[in-house]
């Protein structure tokens, strides 16, 4: 007989991958997702870069490779998170992952034991929670609010919870908030976790998508205890589809995470790796990002203010400086849930927001992805989905 | 502090990877990798398949994909499987890794809780048995003798062994030993497996890479239980550093192995899936494979040859019919560890035995790869190995 593993009853299907399936049929008005805009891909020179290496480095580019990754493109790594996050390391401190999502589960195997505590903001990131309940921690939420993780929350929960082994947060553009932490708070969350030196991963796939307001420094660019584990991807402000993305920490962190790879995957993709290396070599990813600010700044002020002009006054909502995502929170007796079916019944799509706390049991929030949509779109897509929340209202 | 999971006693650096790093100075003749020869890679047409596809696809290339994997891709995997291996199954019960070494990630993750049985050959491959220690269990080895594992052994091990999740195999060309099931262990094996109803990983990277010998059936294609899961990869056929593998299952695990992905990586890489379907479309595969077969044969057949000529008559080893390695057994009383740096002070590089017994205390075997070796190197290199081996022996 066939038996599964303990930890398979915390492992499920995720609600957004299962949503997507039915969100991407052509006649559905898509805000579920969290895809960047693919008519906004540097298909041309990415071609361009990969024909460079095929010619170039084409018996290296198909062989297999070092485990930590590439090392031009740690190299290039280095230079970009020095000039954009102000992070100054070295390429044995970088570690290429196969997209953060591997590196939320390298760093759930490396620190967790079934029990132990990984402090979370409320909400937070669905895939993050869905990689750490492979390893079966306990959860447990900080307030937050519109700038937010509440610092003085998290010095109460680290004070009074045994066994916190790692936080998990997103100061930039959070993922599913659209909330920025400003620079007190970061100064004020490096304060505590040197006070308790607990392990935080920073996780930070939105960073360069800043399209108004102020640059806010990375919380790895003020780690002078080496507990920051900062992660960067490529697949925001490049490709997705290439599934690259890094690791900066600790050098006692980074092996073991090379023990982990070792283990678990080898390497990532030589071709990939390269390619988005020659692709930085040949041409400029910063004038590529430059194209994508404006395309998402229109697309998020046309959502906002849509939903300004149309929403029932109950619903809260967050005007995010950047990223990807809003959030709406409305009252608590609606549940988004329930009223998902709904929407798409209207070919809206949305995502509920009970999947972004461990326990599933918060549910007036919704996610909205802006960046994946046309004009004419957003403004129908809000307007029904405006309908529906007017509709649960009471 | 920073503390680590209890279960990182157990994954430590590869010796096979670290052993690489040195291997790979260009004054070392290396045996102990286990490449592909990087001079057979189909440069140029995966370089047209990769340019059909930025050209025709670029957008869908460089966006997110489907977790399970790139439709047209898994149709063609069955379409290969019906006609090499006689398997006959369906896109849904395919499941595209980035190699299948995540793969083997993904199953211990999904059956085994620490303390739980995997029952494997002796030896059996490191990158497996590195790969399951992630998930903490207890090893069982079944002997093994030219012909590969000894059914009556399996027998005996499952009669008398509580807790077995798992079989894990390499019925062709087995890493490192170079064994192949005949056909008679393959449904004896069949049988013992339905009659204990225990699931079983049949690794097949290499079967399509027979030099010499007749086909064998997989057993997945004698599957009838739906106990096989059955590994594939294009890594030994096409090249490793794309990372495509395969899993086909029983649905209910491709199910589970699912949901493991999206919380562990999302999915492999898009732009990888199109491009290997891209030229397989273009491309004539089997007739590229058939480049590979007489170059590996020959080298085989000259490492096996100067073995013959040189090695003291108490190095037994394996004259393979495909594959990429061939096992040394020493006697008893020879440490292939020890030896290792002798063999490199006079620059040959060879995997020591020990890894591919889980506890290590294995210590008189050694793995030698020929695919990746000029003759030169291979008559050269065996030579000194053989004057190593001598000193040894008493």
């Amino acid at each position: 007989m066939v038996n599964f593993a303990d930890r398979m009853s915390g492992i499920k299907a995720s609600d957004i991958r299962e949503l997507l399936k039915v969100a991407a049929r052509p006649e559905i008005i898509s805000f579920a997702g969290g895809l960047p805009a693919p008519e906004l891909f540097p298909v041309e020179n990415m071609k361009a870069a990969l024909d460079a290496v095929m010619d170039e480095q084409g018996r290296a580019a198909m062989q297999y490779g070092p485990t930590d990754g590439y090392l031009r493109l740690r190299e290039q790594i280095c230079e970009r998170v020095a000039a954009k996050n102000n992070i100054h390391t070295d390429p044995e401190h970088v570690f290429v992952t196969a997209g953060s999502q591997q590196g939320l589960d390298f760093l759930g195997k490396l620190f967790l034991n079934p029990g132990d505590v990984v402090v979370l903001e409320s909400p937070s990131y669905l895939g993050a929670i869905n990689a750490f309940k492979q390893y079966q921690p306990n959860f447990v939420s900080v307030p937050t609010d519109e700038n937010g993780m509440i610092m003085e929350e998290l010095d109460k929960v680290l004070a009074n919870t045994p066994n916190v082994k790692l936080i998990y947060i997103i100061p930039d553009f959070q993922n599913p908030s659209g909330r920025t932490w400003p620079r007190e708070r970061r100064e004020k969350f490096m304060e505590i976790i040197n006070k308790y030196g607990v392990p935080a991963i920073e996780d930070n796939p939105y960073g360069d998508l800043r399209f108004k307001g102020e640059f806010l420094p990375s919380l790895k660019s003020m780690d002078t205890e080496g507990l920051i584990v900062y992660f960067g991807s490529f697949s925001k402000i490049l490709t997705p589809g290439f599934r690259v993305g890094w690791i900066i920490a600790d050098g006692k962190i980074i092996e073991k995470v090379n023990h982990i790879a070792q283990a678990a995957v080898l390497q990532t993709a030589t071709l990939n790796m390269m390619a988005i290396s020659k692709y930085m070599d040949m041409f400029d990813i910063d004038a590529h990002v430059a194209t994508i600010l404006p395309v998402y700044k229109h697309r998020c002020e046309l959502m906002i203010n849509t939903m300004r002009e149309t929403f029932p006054k109950e619903a809260k909502f967050t005007d995010p400086d950047g990223g990807l995502f809003t959030w709406v929170e409305l009252p608590e007796y609606v549940n988004t849930r329930e009223l998902a079916p709904l929407a798409m019944e209207k070919k809206v799509a949305y995502v509920p927001g009970s999947g972004f706390y461990p326990k599933g049991d918060v549910n007036n929030g919704m996610r909205l992805n802006y960046s994946c949509a046309t004009d004419d779109k957003i403004v129908t897509g809000i307007k029904i989905l405006a309908e529906v929340l007017k509709g649960a209202i009471k």
